[in-house]
């Protein structure tokens, strides 16, 4: 997708719970004993900015507007792709996120009802107009994910304290946005971790990323 | 312009330095004293988030990107109408809010360099699609503002440490977008404070605002 960068992007989608974080981890670790240069990052907060806008969104007790949720994910986004995911695809290293783009699509799109194609012009013009070699979609169902935030966290953040029918617009979101897209694997999020890397590493290799 | 909202909504624009802020307290001051109910607000900064965000764009030391910059600015502009703008109109309040959206179009449009058509969709978005009643431009040469910059602050924010072509181009910019707009009232910023009062009240009983 991406002829001047040597390197590759992947980014890993999925409703909190669903198994992103310990994935893209424990595929950073193989992807890089296999020899390759590995670069794990994350949307929000994968830049010095985006560490305060992630507390910003996570946290903030202000009544925030979805509109200004999603600009605030953007500006990260942004600033992400700038000073952090350009200069990893220039120097040909993999790059891995856990979340992008299309997390925005799914919770302030579909989840908060804002406008799509808004969110998505916005979105490729913070990534100039790059795009990702390879996207994991973990679905799962919503009652499971938050069973598994709930026993990981003491203090939720905004998106946890959510109702059941937010959890349910947005997996729905990734469902509708993902469907038909080539560069998209859906895995069912309710497997074992270790049935997921393996899994993952496998497409992985499949797509000649590795 | 807004028909469904019976305030009034007045931005005042301009450089830095150029007399925004105390030619907005002092209309604030003499219209309240008409007996009318004002509201004096500022983009960014009018919200509780607002706060905060003027504080990373003004001080981060984080090679803001200019994309990130202005999506700060515009998770600020929809925070600022959802929270305190729309409300105050709502409520048949006269809103003054010192910069708006054309601060964007002419700092990170026209000084920065990014894309003018984006910038605008997304303030329109940001807004609402709410338009301001009337728009104070106080032109000045960036020399100028510049001088009074330096007498008034020690700590300079990092627009106020830009070269004087940014400024120039910034007020090129504001220049260029206020063109033929019947809504823009253009005063010469290097006028003593009294006599810029006494033009801008004149244009707002004229336009029937007061």
């Amino acid at each position: 997708m991406n002829k001047k960068y040597t390197g590759k992007l992947i980014s890993l989608e999925g409703i909190d719970g669903s198994g992103k974080s310990t994935l893209a981890t424990a595929l950073a670790k193989c992807i890089t004993q296999e020899g390759q240069t590995v670069l794990l990052t994350k949307e929000p907060g994968g830049s010095t900015l985006g560490i305060h806008l992630r507390s910003i969104v996570q946290t903030s007790k202000d009544n925030l507007c979805a509109q200004a949720e999603f600009l605030l994910y953007a500006a990260d986004r942004a600033q992400h792709f700038q000073q952090v995911v350009i200069p990893a695809l220039q120097d040909g290293k993999i790059v891995i996120s856990d979340r992008m783009n299309d997390s925005s699509v799914a919770y302030q799109g579909y989840g908060r009802g804002l406008d799509i194609v808004m969110i998505e012009t916005v979105n490729a013009w913070a990534m100039t107009n790059i795009k990702q070699n390879l996207i994991f979609f973990l679905d799962i169902a919503p009652q499971a994910a938050m069973a598994r935030v709930l026993k990981r966290n003491e203090q939720l953040t905004r998106f946890e304290q959510e109702k059941l029918e937010f959890w349910q617009n947005v997996r729905a979101g990734y469902q509708e946005i993902f469907k038909g897209r080539p560069e998209v694997a859906t895995l069912d999020g309710i497997q074992p971790q270790e049935v997921l890397l393996e899994q993952a590493l496998k497409i992985i290799k499949e797509c000649g990323i590795i």
